[in-house]
Formats: structure tokens, sequence, C-alpha cells
């Protein structure tokens, strides 16, 4: 089973060699980095201490949406609760899910910057919100501790899973809803119904509902096909 | 539940600090250093970001024994298969047993220098060996790493494990087992049953067979009675 790690704007290189080492230990390779501070470094170097290919072979990107490139599936780690409602399941259960999600395409995990963690900005490309239990009076884990669980956990999730059966029709991947929700939030200021000046908390909900239903490509491309129909009857409203 | 981390020979102070983090996550705080090569030191109090109180606390002392006073049940953390036949556990099931034994007295996890892992002789002082499953092409955990796992699975499994009931008689600690294992060697070597220039193996075949019966301490304390009387019998009989 393959899982891309995703670190996003990581601010200690040390961190991402370590990350680079818990990953190989529990035999993932795909590591992909979102901005990162300080990136190649000799600390990463130093503390990946033999996964220096894992390092080698890291992809640098600006930002999420390419790191998310061809993923169905992303979790997105968060300590906090947030405001509204992901869905969040703790790092046990959800290492299940993501091996029973990689049986239908490219799956990925998502790791914060180190002070602050994932924006709800980020969050909004996470189909689920993993937590790793702790200590709520230091709950505070280490980037690279954090990946280290979430990679064991996919390991004996990997190990105990039955081999999941590809399903007819793949999930739309990442991009293709990303274009769904760009449609969808023109669609709906062209309409009036979505207020420019406040688009936030309407795009966010409607996310949600979308990752619920976890569209596959013959349902995104129905439901573009909508959006498109409405825009041309928009038009011709317009040009009246 | 309380767990008592033992580190013995650790050689890099950053990975103590790193160890009091992962430690105090999980909600852990018993710390016990076995001659580490450096303590204190500056990069363990850097690397435990918040968990500074954790190392205050530690102990250090010279020995393993030193270490497990008063504990009547150890796991040893270990990567490599071993030549006599330890009872292995994967650090899951371990985790579970771990709390179990906690119900009955002080439990510990020991683990060994970076480079060579545990000794068998440390390893004679543990009840089981503690593996973490990984990738066999690149098997070689981080320290704190495999401690981070290990107090994460030991977190989980006494959140999940419904409260033990404390046995009538508690179990032998460590101290009265060696004294009981110092006992056993002197009787046998004066009996001629035991080889002094070859005492190894058999020694640890007695401990491995003592370890898997558990003695509680009225029955460590019928097992000393016999060897007193065969003491005496053995000074009778060269006395004639």
């Amino acid at each position: 089973m393959a899982v891309r790690i995703v670190l996003v704007g990581t601010t200690h290189p040390g961190n991402i060699g370590a990350v680079a080492r818990a990953m190989k230990n529990m035999g993932f390779r795909d590591l992909v980095l979102v901005g990162p501070r300080y990136f190649p470094h000799e600390d990463a170097t130093a503390r990946a201490a033999g996964a220096e290919d894992v390092l080698d072979n890291a992809r640098v990107v600006d930002t999420l949406e390419e790191a998310l490139a061809g993923c169905h599936f992303a979790a997105g780690a968060s300590a906090r609760s947030r405001a509204i409602e992901w869905q969040t399941m703790e790092v046990r259960e959800c290492a299940r899910r993501v091996v029973v999600e990689s049986a239908a395409g490219d799956v990925a995990v998502v790791m914060g910057p180190e002070k602050s963690g994932l924006s709800n900005e980020h969050l909004d490309r996470c189909q689920v919100l993993l937590s790793i239990p702790t200590d709520p009076d230091f709950s505070s884990l280490n980037l690279a501790m954090a990946v280290q669980v979430i990679c064991y956990e996919l390991r004996l999730a990997s190990m105990e899973t039955p081999e999941a059966q590809a399903p007819k029709v793949p999930p739309a991947t990442a991009e293709e809803m990303e274009y769904f929700y760009r449609h969808l939030e023109t669609v709906l200021t062209d309409s009036g119904f979505l207020d420019p000046d406040n688009p936030r908390t309407l795009m966010r909900r409607l996310r949600r509902l979308f990752i619920k239903s976890a569209p596959d490509r013959n349902e995104i491309n129905i439901l573009r096909g909508i959006l498109t129909a409405f825009e041309r009857s928009l038009e011709r409203n317009s040009a009246k």
C-alpha cells in the first residue's frame, strides 16, 4: 500500500529528516513538501539517518492543491477541535479508512506547520480530520513523532485489512473536486446566491456536504454538467 | 496507570529530551536513566520542549537492577531476534499485558543503547521482549520514536482495558527475584551441578523458567526456604 505524506509549511528542517526516517521505517516513501522554510538542509539529511533516498525523491511544491494532485482522499492531522464540524477520526480508525480508500486510488495524509497546524483552508481539501490521542494537559506532539505514530498505524492497518476491491468507477480526484468547487462558486456568485463579501462559510459547508457524498468521476461530471446548464441559462437571462 | 520508562546507556542526550516529551504527551512521567553518556545536557533540555519537568525528576542510576527496583514486570525493547527464546510480544499486545500487570505492582519498559540495543544480560531482567513492527528492509527506529509508539499504545491500552484487580499476594519484585537467582546460583555451584567455568546458559534458562512461572512473594519465599535447606544439608555433608 502507498500513502503520500504531505508536510505543509514545515519550519524545522530536522523534522523533515525525522519524518523521512519514520516513513521509511514503516515502509512509506512518497513525501511531498509544501513550501518548506528550509529544504534541502543539512539538519534534514542528518536526521534522515538512512532515509536520504526518501528526501532525495521528495517533491517540493507551492500549494497543498499541487501536493494532492491525483488523490481522491486526504486525511488532515489536527490537534485542535474546529468550529465547523469536520469529520474527525482517531488515528487507528483513520488508518483503516486510508487503507480501504487506497484500493480506489491515491491517498494522502497531510501535516501542518509545527506551531499552528493546518489552517481551515487546508482542511477544506481533506476528507477527514485525523487526531492522535494524547494527555490533554500536554497534547503538542512533535511533527515527526506524529508521523511515526500515523505510519505505524497505517502499517498495521495495511497488514490486518483484507485487500479491498477497486470500485468500477474511480472516485473524483482532488483536482476534479477543486474544478467543481470553483465552477460551483462562480455559478452561485453569478446567480446572486453567494455574496462575494462573505463567501467563506457557504463554500466550506458545501465542501463538507460534497466530501460526505464522495462523488465518483461520473457523478462529478453530471454535477459539472448541471452547473454548465445553469451558467448558460444565467447568460441568456442577463443577455435579455 | 503509571509505567516506568528505563533508558539504558543512551549516547545522544537529544534522544533523552525527545523521550521525555514523548512520555509526557501520552501521560507518563517516571523516567530512569541507567548510565547515560551525557545528562543533564542542553540538547536534552532543548528537545524536551515543555517536558523539562520529566527530565528534572528523572533518576540517574548505575545499573538496570537499581532502575527496576520495586518492579515485578519489565518489558525489554528489541529489534533483533535472539538465540535463546525470550517470550516476544508485538507492542500492541505487550502494552495490554503491561496494563494488566500494572494492577499488581510497578511495571517498566526498558530501552537499550541507540546502536546496540539491550544485551542478553539486560534481557535476563525482563519478563518479555517487546518488538515494534517495521519494514524489515529499514527496521532501525530512532530511540525516541520507539518510545513514542510504545507510550501511545500504552495510553490506548490503559483506556480500553477494564481495571484489573490487584492479586491477593503481590508478585515478587525485581530485587526479590535477583536475590533468589543469586541464592540459586550459589547453591547450584556448591552442589557441583553448576560449572563456574561455563555458568551462563544454565542460569539464563533457569531465569526464563522462573519468569514464566511469575512467582508471587509467598512462592519466592518457599523457593528460598528450599535453597536454604539444601545449603544446610550441603554444609553438613562437607563437614562430615
